[in-house]
């Protein structure tokens, strides 16, 4: 009998379909079916309802591209936050990361992603000219660079500050700065991140 | 303004739901989630709608327990299939695994797991009592323990194999073999399965 007669249709299309999303692969995606079905069935209905939800109800802001469930998310449309402080980020889950410390009173502006050459994703895949725009309608005093601490965030980072500096004469720009991380050792830490944290010393 | 007014409600729950699967921490939960949210909206819709799909039609066999959108799963209901041998292995994907060989003609029994003491997962957690049942009623030629070549699988392997010679005397009991994978290295092949492989010889 033909292994195509045997496996279940519903087992084969899940794990085709999850292999449509970034980062997994075929053993990702047969893994979270798999696990999906070890769910008690009353859960296993609960977490299929909560992402029919997500993708029923999520989509980007209309101002700063962050994942929202209304069309200008809760702090674009809060006016208690200042559009005179914008912080550039690669993705959604970057800005939520700083809100967490609920001490960020500015607005954000999502880039949906970083310049990667190798994965060809470059300038021109990322909302920049969106956020060249709400410079010129805002005129903040500050635009945050919180690109991650990496080789392509870096790149990125670079390339949106000589944009900006060309631009914007008088913009305040600044770039999060590296240092140890909290609860690490000096021992064990990587050279850049050490050398960047006597740089920074206060 | 506290960070849960901010973080839109659809990611949260989906992010919580996904962490009642075996294996999704609250990291990996997130990774599925923002991932999921980068597909392009059509293929998202796609990609719930093979989950809602899943959820709902697959069950296990009543049978051998296998994954299945059948009562009883096309391997057990198929006359061809011979319920002279019968297979034991721990998951579903394991049987799948097998049938994608398109070699093996006889029918299988799903544990549903393996003893592991860590895990708080005994013998009673497993499909054991169906089996023994099973045996009793199709008295096969030959049982296969086929579980998962580790410290897990051999406890589980050694623990039916001991209970099936106690209650059927005349049985066959075979355990599939180790040996070296194929495509591998002699060179860096770990020290069990080279001794078997030499035992093994044919």
């Amino acid at each position: 009998m033909a292994f195509e007669d045997v496996f279940p249709k519903p087992i084969k299309e899940a794990i085709e379909s999850i292999t449509k999303i970034p980062t997994y692969g075929e053993r990702g995606a047969s893994r979270f079916v798999y696990n999906l079905l070890k769910v008690p069935s009353e859960d296993r209905t609960l977490i299929v309802d909560t992402l029919q939800n997500l993708v029923k109800s999520i989509k980007n802001c209309s101002e700063c591209g962050i994942l929202t469930d209304r069309d200008v998310c809760a702090i674009c449309s809060d006016s208690k936050r200042s559009k005179k402080f914008i912080c550039v980020v690669e993705e959604s889950q970057d800005a939520y990361a700083i809100e967490k410390l609920e001490r960020y009173t500015g607005v954000y502006h999502i880039l949906g992603g970083r310049i990667a050459p190798l994965e060809g994703i470059s300038a021109q895949d990322l909302s920049i000219d969106k956020l060249l725009e709400r410079i010129e309608k805002y005129k903040p005093k500050e635009v945050i660079i919180a690109t991650n601490p990496n080789v392509e965030g870096e790149a990125t980072a670079n390339y949106i500050i000589k944009l900006l500096r060309k631009q914007f004469h008088h913009l305040k720009i600044t770039r999060i700065s590296y240092g140890l991380q909290f609860g690490s050792f000096i021992e064990f830490a990587d050279e850049i991140s050490l050398e960047k944290s006597l740089e920074n010393r206060k």
